[in-house]
């Protein structure tokens, strides 16, 4: 391992009720990668149980923590004898009737570099994501989204329904981002597995793969497994398949949709700088003419 | 067919010196494509010579010509007897010492709707399309991006290296675009194809899938085929592989890598419809957090 390395980690899993058993799951998963090396680990969106916001129910709100919280001092431990990186996605009770879809960084000496909080907030039947989550807000030169400096590499953590959005991964990358890391909770509506489900994994799939051509980055992307009932309703099946991608798009390591995995990779500082060489994009953007990607819609109405 | 759809042809060729015998071939694939039913057409980039920018050579502005001028009104006789769309890459020549790499778009009456020049501007071994294309610097909302309302649908048209940048795509998606078409000229360096080629073309044609999943609608890019040799370098092997995908990013029609070929697709709007309202991504995105995609670079330097 150089200096121009680094090496990543994954860990995909399901969720049950028992919320430390969800944790306890998390860290032999960040055992497993650290023991392979991973020096960088993030851990799937709202890791800490199930996907909760396939209903809205005041009640849930109590999934909450604050940031630094009991959560995190747990994982503090482990992130400072292992000596590694951590993303830790949480429910966030930032105040009395704020809360956020967030994701702390712990450095590898167990200190809180920061938390980035979801900017893309989805609503969508069982995804009811509006009801218990006020969008991202950080103020800064680049609008809410951001870096870490980490010990190892300088990351940038988004949030699943960002990984929609090339505006987001362009903006953490343009900041100085090496990785992008997407904690993730997508699957499948049931009643469409059959139909649209493979094609719904290659568009989530494409478009993040996307984000790692157009930027000349690393992506990973890690999302949980497990059919996660919810009553009245069909439930949801989230279908793993995490990933991590260089930044020529090409897949180094992918997960199955329903077994546990831990995936791991090495990142080559030399490699991203020979793409961005090779297929300079950033040079020639045209940031003379962007400014209309402000907009709504650029569709102009009669009555407007 | 309904009014909810509409037919996209694409043709894939290669370019010889004889500039008469690239139109001949272009105009028999046209024939072919609306002989299928296609409504709008779009040619390969730089469709009517071999790709000139292997060398810099002054003598090759030679081949610039204005808009409108021979060539098109060649063009718009058949467009006119055919009642087709046409998407017509020139080598334009805008004024004495102002050169573009444009696209012209007939409308199915033959009438001239505008020129698209391309934004994004390359220069690399063989590519050396800064020194003979200034890069376009329309002046309107978009800010250089536009959309065409063609007879039968409204289109965006950006050219080649444009299809690397999301920012392109999704400001001509707002403005209403149902296909962004891509003329299109990149091929391997033949020394890099056996250890590259294929990673170059899959990361080619994931980007530009990404922009059709991003921005719910149908992407159309068209490449030319083709060795064609430059004194005193390997020259350049186009590759092919023009493709139709849907606002999933699904494969709708492919070309090979060697042969010329003529694709059809069929648009359905009630589709793209159905695609946006399921996977509502324009509705949430952050307007107020993209400012600073206008940065050349978020990185922040001590001297600055």
């Amino acid at each position: 391992m150089t200096e121009n390395t680094f090496q990543i980690g994954l860990v995909q899993h399901a969720c049950i009720q028992d919320q430390a058993a969800n944790i306890e799951q998390a860290i032999n998963g960040i055992r497993e990668a650290a023991g392979r090396g991973a020096q960088i680990i993030c851990l799937q969106e709202l890791f800490k149980a199930p996907y909760f916001c396939k209903a809205e129910a005041a009640d849930r709100y109590n999934l909450a923590e604050p940031i630094p919280g009991p959560t995190l001092n747990t994982l503090q431990e482990i992130v400072r004898k292992l000596e590694i990186v951590l993303i830790v996605p949480l429910f966030e009770r930032r105040a009395s009737g704020v809360y956020h879809n967030s994701a702390a960084v712990l450095d590898a000496d167990g200190s809180l570099l920061g938390v980035y909080r979801k900017m893309h907030i989805p609503d969508d039947p069982l995804y009811y994501e509006k009801y218990y989550f006020t969008p991202g807000d950080a103020v800064g030169p680049a609008g809410g989204f951001r870096i870490f400096r980490t010990r190892y590499a300088t990351i940038g953590v988004l949030i699943c329904w960002d990984q929609w959005y090339p505006e987001a991964a362009r903006i953490t990358a343009l900041c100085g981002a090496e990785v992008l890391f997407y904690p993730t909770a997508i699957g499948w509506h049931p009643a469409e597995k059959a139909s649209f489900g493979p094609q719904q994994v290659d568009a989530w799939r494409t478009v993040q793969r996307g984000h790692a051509v157009a930027n000349g980055l690393y992506v990973a992307s890690v999302n949980r497994i497990g059919i996660e009932s919810e009553p009245g309703t069909d439930g949801l099946e989230f279908f793993g398949q995490s990933f991590i991608c260089d930044p020529f798009g090409q897949i180094l390591a992918e997960a199955p949709a329903e077994q546990p995995a831990v995936l791991t990779a090495s990142c080559d500082r030399a490699y991203m700088e020979d793409v961005r060489r090779n297929w300079p994009f950033l040079r020639d953007r045209r940031i003379d003419a962007y400014s209309s990607i402000t907009a709504r819609s650029l569709e102009k109405r009669e009555y407007e």
